[in-house]
């Protein structure tokens, strides 16, 4: 036997743990191949009832975390928004994460799919299916829940993952592995399917090992999400800003415009899919635009206005009592910012075409969102945004994998390729062809050619949604 | 107005031509989004027109690459058969290349079609749209040719694109391009639609422009594409190495084994889709192996063979007449070689699941094919190996866009995410969401959640295959 050709060498100096996970990670994921795909199924439950069991201890565990990120948080190293994430046992937390695990459970197979099916001679049928990736790494900040989160979205989808969480919550996470492992060794899925990991280094060095891993999902940052498509040959499936926009088209309805802009800042400001910038038509700067910047005000919205809007404003009389407190102007790098609280930029644009280069220029490619009353605007808006999300008289923050119907949300993908937009479980999932020939002599490629001695290919569709094995 | 945030720094020193040209490539796919898709089938038949309108002057430009060509051979510092690759005018290589472009003209638009739509509340109604990925950066070696075959590919399905071809075919490339873009300025389509660049600087700094470039497809050797993917954060879509292998399953029929091992070796052992590695169950090596050799030997094949399959051939009496030309042990290095000509390793294993790992560690997931009688073998084999064609009782030389019936290929796919296997013109869109209220207030999302008083989310199929606008 030859050693194994993907063992390769690593630009990081220390990398052996790293290529034993990897290549257990691997393994797992191959041996599952050959598992009826309902003992993911078995196993998700499994992992619900050792949660269950594991719950006191794991609570603990989170205790402590929640102790030492409290030194933190008091030597000013850490902020509270940080600490009120990690805690497990707030609210229905705890009973929601459960949920989840029996909701993923539920939900349709992603693989085993027959998406195309094709005689392509007599006897010999060509079947495209929906098949698991391969090996997730899986880096995440903060949120220990999200260790069982993905995890059950990787093995319902057949993937195998290994999971980097926060520091911050590292007892937890630790905890709620070995309950996903313990779970996974009464199952017949391997129990490295499911692997977590705690340093840096060791994500620095997997990073490198493109041979074992076929799928990096940063969730966090922009800045994490950069640093690791700068650092690997893996693809990376991530999401950048959210630089959210919504477009007043010159068609606007006021009231709907009131509604989609208030609802797309104020209903959660600190979500990626929140409008960071108002477009303006210029000829609604003394009519429509005066009144959705006093609903903005009252809901307590800080405006950063271009010279244009700022204008329009400083002429009501009376103005808003928080006209003076709440209305600034611009700089360039409004447009530009994340803002994630209640602040929206805002500026005057010519033209739905003006608006659109905007948007392209501008946008993260997240959602962006025109209010119009023209079925033409409309058209022009969704056909020449080039982002993930398109809406029309509807709110960015439906930009959502549970309100887009897809049960539950593995990330949003700003990326151009694989899959965009709220990714759920189709987005763990590719596909392979399987070719089979039934021919009494099997089939080859040099009986079919030119000439009237040569077979032509039939390429006709077949009507299946299942293998023929 | 701000300043365009994604002109980026470079790590590259002089990359303003390259910046430019990202730019031009970016804009004209924005302004191309508004046009309907029928002006791509128009800008189609105007290249194919120009083309012929420049036959002479082009043919000329590449009689002078091959004149360069030829000197470079005759010093030895350049192959013959990558000579014969650039000539533009053997056979009927024009004439198909012109009837290429009328063949991607009459596909279907893989553009504009709804592949998911759902309402999520009356008057509420989600779409999910296939559409161009953006700009293309593709790279490639020798053949001239594929500048008009990319061309078409990237118009025909919305993508603006950015060529790079082999420095030795440079002046027909250029000649290639010019036509394209003089046939382009009597469209609708901008000019910069289709853009061809000649260094490996401009490459290199293209690479790093990532706010501009979606995707890049390297089509050439394997460290080409790796060299590419160790240097960009932007998507690589490429294929590695063709390390394909046939499996003798135990219950091979040796009819089968022969056509199918013959043929996947013999039919054109320089494409990638050749079959490198033949394994064989030890309980064939005395029955069908002797059999399966003795036909490679008939057509030339050098054999390169582990210990068992070696001894079971000179055990043969009398032994086929190039027996000890042709027949010589392996070693591991021929397990991982891409031998692209009439050689092949061969290496025996105890059972179908060695065969899978094997086969797993082995290959570089491109196409491997079991010879088998047995549903079961056939249906673990498809399942237990990660490659992008599984295949039974069929060839190897099977893996092909022409021959699945995409009617052309932009390349094939080793990687694990976006597309896999003959990539089709399929590969080069993803999609985007389009959210349309046709409510009175248009749609907020704070109208939705739990309490008898919110509105709860309908997610009902919608019979659609088109958009409402």
């Amino acid at each position: 036997m030859t050693p194994d050709p993907r063992v390769g060498s690593s630009h990081n100096g220390d990398n052996s743990s790293a290529v034993t996970i990897a290549k257990a990670a691997r393994s797992a994921f191959e041996s599952s191949q050959l598992l009826p795909p309902l003992e993911r199924v078995t196993a998700l439950q499994e992992i619900k009832k050792e949660l269950e069991a594991s719950k006191d201890a794991i609570l603990a565990a989170n205790q402590k975390d929640i102790e030492l990120a409290q030194v933190e948080v008091d030597a000013g190293r850490m902020s509270g928004s940080l600490l009120k994430r990690l805690d497990l046992n707030k609210g229905d937390k705890w009973d929601s994460m459960l949920q989840g695990v029996t909701d993923v459970a539920s939900l349709p197979d992603p693989t085993g799919r027959v998406t195309y099916a094709s005689e392509l001679d007599d006897d010999l049928e060509l079947y495209r299916i929906t098949c698991p990736i391969g090996v997730l790494l899986v880096i995440f900040e903060a949120r220990p829940e999200v260790v069982v989160n993905i995890a059950a979205l990787a093995i319902k989808s057949g993937n195998a993952a290994i999971l980097k969480g926060g520091k911050e919550s590292s007892n937890t996470a630790s905890l709620l592995s070995q309950a996903i492992q313990r779970a996974l060794s009464r199952t017949s899925l391997p129990e490295t399917y499911i692997q977590t990991i705690q340093t840096r280094a060791e994500v620095s060095a997997l990073l490198d090992l493109d041979q074992y891993i076929d799928l990096v999902i940063p969730r966090g940052s922009n800045s994490l999400v950069r640093n690791i498509q700068n650092n690997t040959r893996i693809p990376v499936m991530g999401h950048a800003d959210g630089l959210c926009n919504v477009y007043l088209d010159e068609s606007a309805d006021v009231e709907k415009a009131i509604r989609v802009v208030v609802d797309s800042k104020t209903d959660y400001p600190a979500a990626c899919n929140a409008v960071e910038t108002l477009i303006i038509h210029e000829s609604l700067l003394q009519s429509v635009w005066p009144k959705v910047a006093q609903a903005l005000l009252q809901a307590d919205v800080q405006l950063l206005c271009d010279s244009p809007t700022l204008h329009a404003l400083s002429a009501l009389s009376p103005g808003p009592a928080n006209l003076s407190t709440h209305v600034h102007p611009s700089t360039p790098s409004s447009y530009t910012t994340e803002h994630l609280t209640l602040t929206l930029s805002v500026v005057s644009l010519p033209s739905l075409a003006s608006a659109i280069q905007w948007i392209n220029s501008h946008s993260s490619h997240h959602t962006d969102a025109i209010v119009t009353e023209s079925e033409e605007s409309a058209s022009l808006f969704c056909r020449g945004v080039d982002s993930a999300g398109t809406f029309v008289n509807a709110s960015t923050r439906f930009a959502d994998g549970f309100r887009f119907g897809f049960g539950t949300e593995v990330g949003i993908s700003t990326g151009k390729i694989h899959a965009r937009g709220p990714v759920g479980l189709e987005g763990l999932v590719i596909y392979k062809y399987i070719l089979k020939s039934k021919g009494e002599k099997g089939h080859v490629v040099g009986e079919f050619g030119v000439g009237a001695e040569k077979k032509k290919y039939k390429h006709e569709d077949i009507a299946t949604t299942s293998l023929p094995f």
